[in-house]
C-alpha cells in the first residue's frame, strides 16, 4: 500500500508533517523545538534541561498535577528530552486520543506557568542526574568523547554543570522559554490512524497565531579534539574513538551508512567478529553514527578489562582502518538485507514514523518515500563504501578512555 | 478486525503459537527453551549463559561465520537472553524471510556445534560481563534484591560466578545442552504477515523429531531475605525493595497490577509524584512486577544521593503502605487509561504480540483474547485494588542498599 504522507508550512513558520496508517489504532507524535543544550547561555549551562523539566509543571488552565493526569488520563505514553539542537516532546496513544492531547502540548508548549516554587525540586533532580554520571562509566566516557571532539557548544552534555545549575532563576527560565520556544524552527509530526484535514485544522488552530521565538544565536568554537583520559578506579576501561563522516543528505550518506554497517551491523559484523566473537576482548563493542546539519562523525565503542584494554584498542582501530582496504560483496549483501528489514520494520511503528519525519524534514527540508531509501539501499556497493572509507578514513580521530590506566596510540594513528 | 490465533501442541510435547496480522510485512518469532539459569549446575553457574553464547556458534552444516552471516542475510534483528527459567531465542524479519529463518534456528536449537576452541573467548566474555557489575550500581542492587528475595535458584543472576564460569568445559556444556534442551516445556510463538497451515507444517517438519531433554531437576530452598547493604564509595545510593504480590493468573492479577499502576504508571502516580515531583528527592524512581508460575513479587527502586537516601527510603515505603488507606477514583480511571493504551499499541507490534503469546501460554496454558484483557482492565475499582493492598501489605519485605552507608528502616516497618 503506498505511502500517504502529508505536509504543510503555516504562515508563522511552523512545519506541519503527518503519515496515515490506515491498520493502527494507535497515533504518535512529536514535536522538535529549537531549544536544545546548545542555546544554554554560558553561566547557566543545564538550562534547557531544567526548562524541559519545568514546563510540563502546569500549562493553560490546568496546574502541575491536573497536567499530569490529563495526560495519564488520555493514555499517553509520553517523554520529553533535551538534544543538542532541539527540545523533544514525544507521546503516543490511541488516535482517538490524538485530538485532546494535542490541545495539551499547545498549552505546554505555549502557556507553561514554569511556577518558580517547584524551581528547588527541578534543580535537585537536575543536580543528581548531573552527579550520577559519576557511578556510570559507559555515559560518562561518551559525554567526554563529545565534549572534545565536537566544536562547542555542540559538544555540550544537556546535563550542565553544577554551577550552572545553581544560577538558573525563576525568571532566567522565562526568558529562556520566550527566546527559544516558538513556530520558527519547530516541526510537528504525528503518525498513525490520522484524518490529515481535521489534523491540519486543529493545529492551526492551535499553533496558526504562536509568535515567533525572540533569537537563538549560535557561534562554534574550534573543537578541542585530541586524547583524553579519565581516571578512575573502575575494573573496566572504557575506549571512545570518533571521527569525520559525511553528514546526513550528503551524496554519499548511503556510502557512510554501508561503512557504519559493515563494522557494527548484524552480528556477522567486523567490530563483533574481530572484537569480540574471535578474541573475547570485550562483551560490548558497536559502532555508530552521529550527524548534525553541516558535519557528521563515526564514533565507536568499546567496554573492555582493564588488562586486555590495550588489545581492544589497537584491534578496534585496525578495523576502521582496514574498512579502505577493501570490503566484499558479501558483506555489502549482509548490509543490504539488515537495512531493508530495519527499513521495512520501521515502517510498522507509528512512533517511528513520526519521528523518521521529523528527522527527515530537518536535514532535508522533505520527506524520503520509502522507495527511494530502498533503491539507496540497493545501490550500495563495494566500491562506493571503500571509496568513502579512503576519503574519510579515521583520521583526526578525538579518542577519550576512562579506567585506571591510559592507554598508548600506536605510531601509525596520525593525529 | 478480530485477533487470529493458533495453537498446536505436537506428540513430543513442543508447543507452537501464532498469531496473523495482516497488516504487517514482518514477523516476529520467539523461542522459550527451559534452560534458564536455575538448571545450573552448583559447581558451574553461568554455565546457561557461556551455553547460549556458544549456541550460534555454529549449528548444522554452518560454522559459526557462516551462521551470523545467514542470520544477518536474513535480516534478522535478534537477541538470545538467558532468564531464570528460560533461554529465549528472540528473531524479527521480514515474514517472506520467516521460513528459511526457522530453518536455521531449528539448526541452532537442536545441532549446536557448542565447538571446545571457541571456549576461552565465550567464558573471557561471560568473566567480563560478570565484572561489569561493578561498574553499573544500578544492576547490582538489583541483582542483589533478586539474589536475597528469592528462595535460591530463583534468585540466581545469569551471570553466574568467576569460580563457576572457570568450571566450565566443553563437555559439560554439551552435557548441559543435552539435559535441557528439547521440546517438552518449549514454547515457539510467531507473530506477523504468518499463513498458518505452512507454518504448523514447517514446524513440524523441523521439530516433530525433537527427543526429550534428559531432565531438568529443581529443588528450592528457603529464601533468604532481610536486609542488605553493599557498601561502596558512589556518589549515589540505590534502595531497592521487593515484598509478595499473587501470580500471574490469581485471581487478583489484574487487582495486583492495578495496585503496580497507582505506585508507578504514568507521570501522575504516586512515586513519581512524591518521591521525584513534589520532593526532588530522586531522579529514578519506580515500582515493577514480577512473577514466576507459583509466586510474584512488588519491586521497588530509586536511585539518589547518599544524602538524601534516608529520606528518600522513608517516602517510599510510607508509599507502599498507604496503598491500603485507599485509592481514589480518578486514580484508577488513569490507570485503566493507561492499562487500556499499552494493550492497543502492544497488538500493533509482531514482538510485543510473539512475546505475550509465549508468556501467556507459560502461565496460563492458553492466550487470552485481547477482548478478556480489556474487559478485566474496565472491571478495575479502587474497591479491588485497596482489598489487595490489604492482603498483601509491604511485609516480609527485602531491602538492599548500595552505597557508601547503610540505612535504617523505621520501627514501625515490621519485618
Amino acid at each position: 500500500m503506498p505511502q500517504q504522507i502529508y505536509h504543510h508550512t503555516f504562515a508563522n513558520g511552523l512545519t506541519l508533517l503527518a503519515e496515515r496508517m490506515d491498520h493502527v489504532r494507535s497515533a504518535a507524535l512529536n514535536f522538535l523545538v529549537p531549544s536544545g543544550c546548545v542555546y544554554d547561555p554560558t553561566d547557566q549551562l543545564g538550562l534547557a534541561s531544567v526548562l524541559s523539566q519545568m514546563i510540563t509543571r502546569g500549562a493553560g488552565e490546568r496546574d502541575s498535577r491536573a497536567l499530569s493526569l490529563a495526560l495519564d488520563n488520555l493514555g499517553v505514553d509520553r517523554d520529553e528530552s533535551v538534544g543538542q539542537l532541539h527540545q523533544r516532546f514525544w507521546g503516543a496513544t490511541l488516535a482517538s486520543n490524538l485530538a485532546p492531547a494535542l490541545e495539551i502540548y499547545a498549552d505546554i508548549l505555549r502557556r507553561p506557568h514554569l511556577p518558580p516554587a517547584e524551581l528547588p525540586a527541578v534543580q535537585a533532580l537536575a543536580l543528581q542526574d548531573l552527579q550520577s554520571l559519576e557511578d556510570d562509566p559507559k555515559s560518562m566516557v561518551m559525554v567526554e568523547l563529545r565534549r572534545r571532539y565536537w566544536p562547542l557548544p555542540l559538544g555540550r552534555d544537556r546535563r550542565g554543570t553544577p554551577r550552572g545549575l545553581k544560577h538558573i532563576t525563576g525568571t532566567s527560565i522565562r526568558r529562556h522559554f520566550e527566546r527559544t520556544f516558538g513556530p520558527n524552527g519547530t516541526i510537528v509530526s504525528v503518525a498513525g490512524n490520522i484524518d490529515w484535514p481535521t489534523l491540519r485544522d486543529q493545529v492551526e488552530r492551535l499553533f496558526g497565531d504562536w509568535p515567533d521565538a525572540a533569537g537563538r544565536p549560535l557561534t562554534l568554537k574550534k573543537a578541542l579534539g585530541g586524547r583524553g583520559h579519565l581516571r578512575k578506579d573502575t575494573t573496566q576501561t572504557q575506549i571512545a574513538v570518533a571521527y569525520p563522516s559525511v553528514p546526513f543528505g550528503h551524496a554519499d550518506y548511503y556510502a557512510a551508512q554501508g561503512a557504519v554497517q559493515v563494522l557494527s551491523g548484524g552480528m556477522g559484523a567486523r567490530l563483533f567478529t574481530e572484537v569480540r566473537e574471535k578474541r573475547g576482548l570485550c562483551y560490548s563493542v558497536w559502532s555508530s553514527y552521529q550527524t548534525f546539519k553541516d558535519r557528521a562523525c563515526i564514533l565507536a565503542y568499546a567496554g573492555t578489562t582493564n588488562e586486555r584494554a590495550q588489545e581492544t584498542l589497537d584491534v578496534t582501530l585496525a578495523e576502521l582502518k582496514r574498512l579502505a582496504d577493501g570490503v566484499t560483496d558479501e558483506e555489502v549483501e549482509r548490509v543490504r538485507a539488515g537495512l531493508k528489514s530495519s527499513v521495512i520494520m520501521q515502517e510498522e511503528s507509528t512512533s517511528a514514523r513520526a519521528g523518521a519525519l521529523a528527522s527527515d524534514w530537518y536535514y532535508l527540508g522533505r520527506v524520503r518515500p520509502i522507495e527511494e531509501i530502498q533503491a539507496a539501499i540497493d545501490g550500495l556497493t563495494p566500491d562506493a563504501i571503500v571509496a568513502h572509507a579512503k576519503q574519510y578514513p579515521p583520521r583526526d580521530m578525538t579518542v577519550v578512555t576512562l579506567g585506571p590506566k591510559a592507554l598508548k596510540l600506536s605510531a601509525d594513528t596520525d593525529n
